[in-house]
């Protein structure tokens, strides 16, 4: 017969849960499945969960695990849409230095290596604003970093990346690039563009019932590495760009933004120095 | 250039995310995406996710997804072992009235009508241990309901439903009955024996790397309707049972528990009264 007294049974639930997992050999684990549990339970417990949205929760994450293939990785889009990816990576930051941010998926290593002041434009387009940027790598402590390295990616202004679109060279606006003795670099490039996440899936489902939209913010990516620091990946946003205040994956943070100034022949300037933490 | 001050910029971040789901349509998809971003980020502050972890957690997900099938559901699984689904079920349950608790994968309609007194058994095994199981359906107020519908189903001596083994009658140890004028119900089964939920998969995976196993305390479920009350969706377990603390769908709750107790003639009898919330 039933108790009736709901609370109660289900705090004694979540005891027998949490203790179920109190044998986890690993440590971590045990502590994240700890965490996990509680917070999946508060969640349930707090909205009053009903057996049909459990059910409809089921559904979409098998629609979404349906949906990940090996060029398609549509729960990272639902960790990037629900900014956990960004909080994990922006959390790891240290204080004084760059913030990190999330990687994304068009990373590719193996860019072309450049040398200052080159472009890495290799299909000009007619949209394209001639852009440079410029500025210094150091350490926490205003120290310049010499010998440091830039890999560059960002996509065209037909909005795909290289590795997204065969038309393109393999290595166009992809570099690599040293910095100098006082840490400088610099480089050449276009004005980003913004574009939107894939949003032909479960996760743009997601983003359509909520009246959300799969923009990203314009920007460009950047993966320092230098010796004995620990390597940054982060992005600069142009401050010109729609979506700053609602990028889709938000990843834009405030210290991230950057002016992209005109200048007199029509191309435009931003200046931007990374600070790394050391190992 | 980085702030460095952590704290600030998660909480910023939450903003943000929380503030991406405010025009959402629907107030209860609303409600609910509030709430799943709060939890979430919480989760992942309080045990300071790593970018590794979080890669690990998608992988998993994706795997779970990949495990779906139209007769296997993962991601139900993985409801289960976390105890999700038994506390959605558990919290609808009225006051009062027999505790809800989770169907589960092995229910099929359209079992066999039988008489009362009439067994259920058409397959059976050595192990067996013939079982009576009697008692009554009333609603909240001890008045008897005449003409509820028990419809009952359980696994047989060898672990398996028949909704999963081709060797048993499709109709095995699964039975319709309905109650007389004075609310009484009464057929005759075997005593439950326990089994394991599906661990060849991901969830299982998880199971082991939490030293946790797949057994399920030996049970019989019950779907119990009536005109004018609202269905009641039950388990009874032995309460001579193995995992009555530590059932791994977590589906156990002491009012379901009841003694199977001998007979004279080698056989058990329990008796369990259903308890309906009008509708």
């Amino acid at each position: 017969m039933g108790t009736g007294q709901q609370q109660p049974v289900a705090d004694v639930l979540l005891q027998q849960v949490l203790a179920s997992f109190r044998e986890t050999p690993d440590p971590r684990l045990r502590e994240i499945m700890d965490a996990l549990v509680r917070h999946l339970h508060a969640c349930a417990r707090e909205v009053g969960l009903s057996g049909e949205e459990r059910s409809a929760a089921v559904a979409f994450l098998t629609a979404v695990g349906h949906m990940c293939t090996d060029t398609r990785q549509e729960f990272e889009l639902l960790s990037d849409t629900l900014g956990l990816s960004s909080l994990v990576e922006t959390s790891s930051s240290a204080e004084g230095a760059t913030l990190q941010t999330l990687t994304g998926p068009f990373y590719s290593a193996g860019a072309p290596w450049r040398e200052t002041g080159d472009s890495m434009n290799e299909y000009p387009l007619p949209e394209d604003v001639r852009a440079v940027v410029r500025g210094t790598v150091s350490d926490r402590d205003g120290n310049p970093i010499a010998d440091a390295i830039l890999d560059v990616w960002q996509n065209a202004s037909n909005r795909l990346y290289a590795v997204q679109d065969s038309a393109q060279p393999a290595g166009n606006l992809r570099g690599r690039w040293r910095t100098g003795a006082d840490g400088r670099y610099e480089f050449v490039t276009i004005k980003p563009v913004s574009y939107a996440i894939p949003d032909d899936g479960p996760v743009g489902d997601m983003l359509n019932a909520t009246a959300r939209h799969p923009w990203r913010a314009a920007h460009i990516h950047f993966l320092v590495t230098a010796d004995g620091h620990r390597g940054l990946t982060t992005e600069i946003f142009d401050a010109d760009s729609d979506y700053l205040e609602d990028d889709a994956v938000f990843g834009v943070a405030r210290d991230l933004i950057v002016e992209f100034k005109p200048q007199v022949d029509r191309s435009v300037m931003a200046e931007f120095d990374f600070i790394l933490e050391a190992a």
